[in-house]
């Protein structure tokens, strides 16, 4: 059976990204990170996601990039903003290089179990201001997934690292994720990590535009 | 003063890689990984060459590649097997996609602390098999790298992946360490990690053989 590892943060896009994938026929890996993010809650809905989907496997990478701050979502002395879903400018949610670090880790595992395919739920429609949720970015890192790895390298199976919501809205994923059966409920959005969703977060914010848009009710978190 | 991150293993080529980079006049952010290797007996090496040479910050992270293991560096149920300086097979101490992980995390320390330079004291020369020791590897990397931070695609601050001895033979990066002071008796290279360097495996096969090339005395160790 073909094997995907996919990226799963407990995050509605990477929930969706999980069903594709599953749909597809991969037996799915599933790679969780505690980073240091201080809405690790998100991991209870990693979890939940995972044992709903019957994934064949589950890792939960501990890696501190809160060792530098850089973010209001690990430098827990800083504030998340208030969201402003037109704001175009770099968000201090930004993560330094977070996505790069996240497909690189990815890419080892995926050579590791031998698995032909990385899953991404990154969209650079809705991508808030970051850099590393761009086409251009997934394309550069396929590349150095490349030549990094004995797989693409030395033996000519190349992984793929497939970001199929790209250049979709978060609206048209819900949609998707309709489809694909997806349990909303057990998926977390919010970045303040509290015990229920702030509301007002960008994040927040986004989902129920995102929601609102694609006609399908959010149904209260169950995780 | 302008900075960079240096990956610092603890080895023999990251230490002549610190010295060069604080020669250039930077000042020097040391980054080593606790990433389940067998021989994290380098890390005590590590930090003594942090120390000695003075740099601003020495971050140690800790990130278990052996999870999946994939490699007998990482993986204890499988052997390290004796060096053969002659092979020309990808060796079972490749670690899957190691440097494509530590210059993303890198890349993050060094978006946080706004370093424009990252080293790493790769040799695709001597490069035994490691395909991620490659310039073409690099090349890809520094692209990823400056589409996935803000410095790079957003801020037009490029960040630099400076592999210097990329095309040296390790000799000669022992014959630079000398002129740069590089106390090659805190440095570790032993793949076995026991208490004394075993003498037998691929990286004491090739570091014997360097220093015997640049002739120059490698002292007794004193970590």
């Amino acid at each position: 059976m073909k094997r995907a590892v996919v990226l799963l943060s407990g995050g509605l896009d990477s929930a969706v990204a999980l069903y594709l994938a599953k749909s597809q026929g991969f037996e799915v890996h599933a790679l969780s990170f505690d980073y240091g993010q201080r809405h690790n809650r998100e991991l209870q809905g990693a979890k939940a996601i995972a044992g709903k989907a019957g994934v064949a496997a589950h890792k939960v990478v501990s890696l501190k990039l809160d060792q530098w701050g850089g973010s209001s979502l690990t430098d827990k002395s800083m504030d998340v903003e208030n969201g402003d879903v037109t704001r175009q400018d770099i968000p201090v949610t930004y993560v330094p290089a977070r996505n790069m670090v996240f497909l690189s880790v990815a890419a080892s595992y995926a050579e590791a179990i031998e698995a032909r395919d990385i899953f991404i739920g990154v969209s650079q429609v809705d991508y808030s201001g970051y850099v590393d949720c761009r086409q251009e970015f997934i394309d550069a890192m396929e590349t150095a997934v490349n030549m990094g790895t004995v797989m693409g390298a030395g033996q000519n199976r190349p992984i793929r690292i497939q970001a199929p919501f790209v250049h979709k809205t978060k609206a048209e994923e819900i949609q998707l994720g309709a489809k694909l059966g997806v349990p909303f409920e057990l998926t977390w959005s919010c970045y303040r990590g509290g015990e229920k969703p702030c509301g007002t977060c960008d994040s927040c914010l986004l989902r129920a535009k995102a929601f609102d848009e694609a006609g399908i009710e959010d149904k209260a978190l169950s995780v």
